[in-house]
């Protein structure tokens, strides 16, 4: 089944164009004909059956047949604020394998510590867009630019918060303290942690201290363990 | 801290001579000197605190001052048979988070539907190698160089045997069916999944249907989970 990602459709259309590059990718690559079923994801949750009316390289027109709103809507909300790694490929595959197990938004932080000051969003979102279409999700995972960690904790968010660190203290695992159904927010920390001063300030501002168990995981690891956690005592 | 990972230390020695390799690393390299502190793993549970003797380039010497056994000794035996995927990145990937986040054996499996029928044993096992010297496990674990699938299911393997396919069938989570600090075998299938006919003969084998949740999963991501599954269940 060919699925394309088309943020612009409105759920109440009968007709959609394809873009001139998707249009290209449909009829000359895929070669696919009048009629041929294709899926559409708007990423706002709606899954659309379509096929295809006319087969124009440039400007392929789909018949909309069916339209689900909310495909597969996840009972709780993830966000997770992570530090990019000092090589990218770790952070991308992250990305790749949170939206596949399931995420709803990430964000980037600068903290003390980070290596890599800054981080493309283009590039890093068009690896989320092509996870979704791997793993047929109607929901596109939202990324945001890169903050300071201080910048970002200072900004208001509802839910649980939760910063994961590595520094011996006082901490609860997510099993003990999620509330299921929630919305919840994890930081994870650069390769080398936080600084105390980082931990001080968000435990200030509301977080909580939280173990992802007895390893010592990378930063990319550490990240999608805690979204498999929040997603697993979700289910 | 330096470490070093030496499976030929014996947990008796009162001293360690170095490979000439590992003996130009500290010295030339490390710039370890006289006193220096060096920490070993022998991959079979023992951690030793050590320090430099003789800062010979070629045939360092290493005193042991102290000796850990059983280090972090896991409470389950977490087994996972993966047929390798076509690209060999993934299956890397998979090797380095599983190690970090907990495994023990892991085997690789040729099915009917893999399009990579080989997979170098070697390469795979330094990727193992480094993961353990990066989060620091005393306990290498064990790859095994790949075999047929039919052949697989026929050896003789005790504890728990799972099976992680996408056909619509009856299956349980591992949440319900895994007993505690019990050795787990789990079959993770290729992109494409396992023929129906490998399905069968698996359960008859006296394998459990698994499902790892409601996301689809790349072959590399479904192996990940299982083991964040098999490992978060015994915490």
């Amino acid at each position: 089944m060919q699925l394309f990602y088309t943020p612009d459709i409105t759920p109440n259309v009968s007709e959609y164009f394809l873009s001139e590059e998707e249009s290209k990718h449909a009829i000359r690559v895929l070669r696919l004909e009048v009629g041929s079923e294709v899926t559409l994801i708007d990423g706002k949750g709606g899954l659309y059956k379509a096929e295809i009316k006319d087969a124009h390289p440039k400007r392929t027109i789909l018949q909309i047949n069916s339209v689900t709103t909310d495909y597969n809507k996840r009972n709780h909300y993830l966000h997770i604020a992570i530090a990019p790694t000092k090589n990218l490929d770790r952070i991308e595959w992250f990305l790749e394998k949170a939206t596949e197990i399931g995420i709803d938004e990430i964000s980037l932080i600068i903290t003390q510590r980070s290596e890599r000051k800054e981080a493309k969003v283009e590039r890093l979102d068009k690896i989320i867009t092509s996870a979704i279409k791997q793993s047929i999700k109607a929901y596109h995972p939202v990324l945001n630019a890169p903050v300071s960690f201080t910048q970002f904790i200072k900004t208001n968010i509802d839910g649980q918060k939760f910063i994961a660190h590595c520094i011996e203290d006082e901490k609860v695992s997510l099993a003990q303290s999620i509330e299921k159904n929630g919305r919840y927010l994890i930081l994870i920390g650069p390769e080398g942690d936080f600084s105390p001063a980082e931990v001080d300030a968000a435990l200030q501002s509301g977080y909580k201290a939280i173990t992802l168990g007895e390893s010592r995981l990378r930063t990319e690891t550490a990240a999608l363990e805690a979204c498999f956690e929040a997603n697993f005592l979700n289910r």
